[in-house]
């Protein structure tokens, strides 16, 4: 099975644990088999793997995402970048020619689309291999999965389809009724749509020719800022004659907000927290490293980050975005590709971070211009290299970088280091990469 | 007017913020007229100064409370320290021999004894200056302070005075009777007992004589750990026929709760913090630096500090003991008479701390056994002392101490170092104080 994983968004919705670097895919919160926490692009990830261990999966992504996806999935998945958003007609394009050009998947081959964010369980999984294989079988050009709907929601898009059989052609598309509208639909037995699909690769590679002009992988990449922002539903889904809609009648959830978040949590906690016998229906998720003890309160979420503490009514929980719109948003933890940092003291004119790099990572060698830097060693071993000289640094060694020094670290084992950085100007943009 | 004021108890009542080294007296939560907030005994000692300039005040403490009271009213403040807890008759009577014997206090002058920690209005201070007269002008041997009751309270103790005039001959006290007792008591006109006495000088050293054997501080300091926990009101005021009582009508409040100590809070945020249209009688205090979101609450606190944070009903903050006592408290905060420390990281073998050095103050010249430690300045000028040389420190300069190193720092300006702490055993106890 060959899958675009859509990977969009910056979640203002579920701060503090969502920012504009860290969107809810990346949020551990689903315990797996193991005990461990995993976030929503891992249990999707794996899930995919375990129905088709040779899943051939494309993640379609921003800039801004790389990091974290090579922090949670690793660093061989494979990548198609959007230099700059463009909706979702242009990313699927984008990922269609990466998969023919960089990947070598014939055109021949069904592809499906799906979003990387629902939750859902097992049989989602195998029913994205029944659409590839309708797909493949062309039964006809674009074959979406029709979600049965668990109550008359206004959000969705809705699928009316033929008849009830599971495979089905489609009568019509409703895009967000009302709710009368919605009781009315569910009643003559339509579906929701949610963003999931299947097509020849061929079929997208055609119509990318069509509606862009080019008809590379390269080409597209290139000129994808000149590209109109418009959503493969518009350029495609309402222009197509052939299409069939494949049943799902599983669970299948959107979890953007708190309340629905928490109601797919598998425990009331996750994190550092106690809860008195007075409490119902409150769940607590505790990144930081300080304990949340609650008492006597019903149907409340709290959620603790570097970046803030939320203490929220559930329902009124979905009305968070002005609010944090009017935080001033440092970035006050980030997964990286070789670990990951967390602001641990902000001053006028200096900062503290606790950096933690992976077995064998190392960051960018680069220098600053208007800021100093020591490094002190806290856990671990590797090798500094600082104006290309390289050198071991274990537990308790301390680095000195002035402005201008060149510098990067590499762990051996699991390195952790205090970083202290003086100088009248911080900002992240102060940053030079160099070749060593 | 002498004053001893009584600053005991550790406070776990109002955790996060209070801890077994800061009581309650010492959290910031009244604004004064200059804007800043200050703390319960700042409060106290500002407003005895304001009605009395000349007041000589003891504070009668103990020695864990000493950083504190040295960092929030300042180094020359004086202050008898019980070297182990023994009730409030062994503490009063060590702080009336102070006052004799270290402050040279004649035994004809009166002294009035009053707790740090009630809430009050200004009058309260204006009686405190009538009791210590009533005291000086021999109208009886013990002059009591009446507290109007505002509820019938079970809490608290009542003095059943002989009429309703402002001074008044005492009939009975009434120690924390039944509810239905305590509502017939305030019909006849009883008074809560909050604490507040005066007495002349000579007499409690009497008294004390008689008690204890000894005659002069330093003998009571010596054997102070020999003496019998016995409370001032048994020891003392239940063998005394002569006691009046002088009448207090203003405010007065314990703050012994979330539930109370909100209520004296003139605004609902201290800290960083947002409440949305939707919450209705819900109080911030944040102590730490990451901003507090609240939504759709109603009746709750939220208190957040290095230690904790508490997300609680306010009715139900009150059976907040048990739970407190469960969390392995480490110190994360702490006021120091130098200035104060925060620790911003703790790992197995690491402890990243910053401290913040007052100008002109300078920590213990001391070692430790088992850990390095690294000091980097972040902001201000001083001068460090390692093994007896002594140099200049200046913003982003590093300081190397190797186990077994002695070394201090002295603050020109307000100085900050974040101090990295390596070894397989950190703990405070590893801690050496050096002869320089």
């Amino acid at each position: 099975m060959n899958i675009i994983l859509l990977s969009g968004g910056s979640g203002k919705r579920l701060w503090p644990l969502s920012n504009e670097i860290r969107s809810k895919q990346f949020i551990k919160l689903f315990k797996n088999e193991n005990g461990t926490y995993e976030s929503m692009i891992q249990r999707m990830y794996r899930s995919i793997k375990k129905v088709d261990e040779n899943a051939n999966i494309v993640i379609a992504t921003s800039k801004s995402q790389l990091s974290s996806i090579f922090n949670q999935i690793g660093n061989d998945v494979s990548v198609s970048i959007e230099p700059c958003r463009r909706d979702t007609f242009p990313a699927i394009a984008l990922s269609a020619a990466y998969l023919r050009d960089v990947c070598h998947v014939s055109e021949e081959e069904p592809i499906v689309v799906c979003p990387v964010d629902p939750y859902v369980d097992e049989s989602y999984f195998t029913t994205l291999i029944t659409l590839s294989e309708v797909a493949k079988n062309e039964k006809a050009n674009i074959v979406l999965m029709g979600i049965k709907p668990s109550y008359p929601s206004e959000k969705y898009g809705y699928i009316i389809p033929k008849d009830e059989s599971a495979l089905s052609d489609v009568v019509a598309f409703k895009e967000k009724p009302s709710l009368c509208t919605a009781r009315e639909l569910i009643k003559q037995g339509a579906l929701w749509n949610g963003g999931v699909f299947a097509f020849k690769l061929g079929y997208v590679i055609a119509k990318m020719q069509e509606i862009t002009g080019y008809s590379d992988y390269a080409s597209l990449y290139e000129n994808y800022e000149l590209q109109e922002k418009i959503s493969f539903d518009y350029a495609v889904l309402e222009k197509e004659q052939s299409i069939k809609v494949q049943r799902y009648d599983g669970e299948w959830k959107d979890l953007g907000t708190w309340n629905t978040l928490t109601e797919a949590m598998d425990e009331s906690i996750i994190g550092n927290a106690v809860l008195n016998e007075t409490c119902n229906n409150v769940h607590v998720i505790n990144e930081i490293n300080i304990p949340v003890l609650v008492m006597g309160l019903n149907d409340v979420v709290v959620s603790a980050s570097p970046d803030g503490i939320l203490v929220s009514d559930k329902e009124q929980s979905s009305y968070i975005k002005p609010f944090v719109d009017g935080f001033e948003q440092k970035i006050m933890y980030a997964e990286k590709s070789w670990g990951s940092f967390r602001v641990i003291d902000a001053g006028d004119s200096s900062m503290t971070i606790k950096v933690t790099l992976n077995p064998g990572h190392s960051m960018n060698y680069h220098s600053h211009k208007k800021r100093d830097e020591v490094w002190v060693v806290i856990s671990g071993s590797g090798r500094v290299v600082l104006d290309s000289v390289e050198r071991p640094v274990n537990v308790g060694d301390v680095i000195e970088m002035k402005a201008g020094c060149k510098h990067t670290v590499i762990a051996e084992t699991k390195l952790q280091i205090i970083e202290v950085q003086t100088g009248k100007e911080i900002n992240a943009d102060d940053k030079e990469i160099c070749n060593r």
